[in-house]
């Protein structure tokens, strides 16, 4: 791994846990010296960029690793199920190791990153929107309002991972289970 | 309303929709000068320290006015279903309103604002723990995960409403049903 893959690394994952962390406290926990750090990045908010960059290239090649696309354009409830799991459980992998990114202020409010998101979110909603059609999720609320709920819900697991309120292994299923069941008794 | 509190309630509003609005886009939206504002408080972090505060007399509140204490020390599910709905309702009508709270890194990070958070997070966890007792909230998962999970439904609902991706008239009702039946069809 390079100096600047190491530090980014040791950034999102001290991040994730204390979003205050400095600079300072990030090259320590990256094992260089602050100068290292200040070389590869002029500034927090620089390298908070860069763990936006990298959250949504993470984010957009979950999208194609679970053949996003394909299965919108198939419409078969199977694939749509099947595909939302995958997803899922790439997302939570992706809430626990970069989960600074969901919430960072400077990730959510640069106008570059905020695009890309936009965009990626949408192409998601379609997805939700197939699933409607295809009898996979429910109908009677708005595609893109299932779209934020599980963005929610994984803040959620972030936050319960941090506060070691759930286990790392059973995060993917509170997450799907949550998602399409809810919280209610059966 | 005192200066104070006008443009406390302009800040708030503001910062929900726009989490990165300036100090002087917080004056000119309270139709007060820059001078104004900075009289009553030193910095942006003291403004949202402030908003913070008042966040959770919210939340505090919003307790309080749904029994949840006497609630959970009942026992009884229909009281239980209620306090939860009531509850739900409230916290939505605070998340369109100071939503800026529920992701702030100066709100959530601040220690003073962190401990009285955790108390409250821990007292509502015991109203999810009753409605588990009662079979009106599932038992397979953490109480603490319901409260997690319903948080993230809260920042989902606010995004859902800045980003117009729903009506305003829905969004109790979005949420109620979410957290407690889930996304999958029936």
């Amino acid at each position: 791994m390079s100096t600047r893959d190491t530090v980014l690394a040791a950034a999102q994952r001290l991040l994730t846990t204390d979003p205050t962390a400095s600079m300072a406290q990030i090259a320590t926990a990256a094992g260089v010296g602050r100068a290292t750090v200040h070389r590869h990045f002029a500034s927090r908010e620089d390298l908070l960029h860069e763990i936006g960059v990298r959250s949504l290239e993470r984010w957009a090649e979950s999208q194609r690793a679970a053949g996003l696309a394909e299965v919108v354009a198939a419409g078969d409830a199977d694939r749509i199920r099947a595909c939302l799991e995958v997803l899922i459980d790439a997302f939570v992998v992706d809430a626990d190791e970069i989960g600074i990114a969901l919430t960072d202020p400077t990730v959510l409010n640069a106008p570059d990153l905020r695009e890309r998101a936009d965009a990626l979110f949408t192409q998601e909603v379609t997805l939700y929107a197939a699933a409607q059609d295809a009898g996979v999720l429910r109908a009677d609320v708005p595609a893109r309002w299932l779209g934020h709920s599980l963005y929610g819900l994984l803040i959620a697991v972030r936050d319960a991972l941090v506060s070691g309120d759930i286990a790392r292994r059973d995060a993917e299923a509170l997450v799907r289970s949550t998602f399409l069941e809810g919280g209610a008794a059966r």
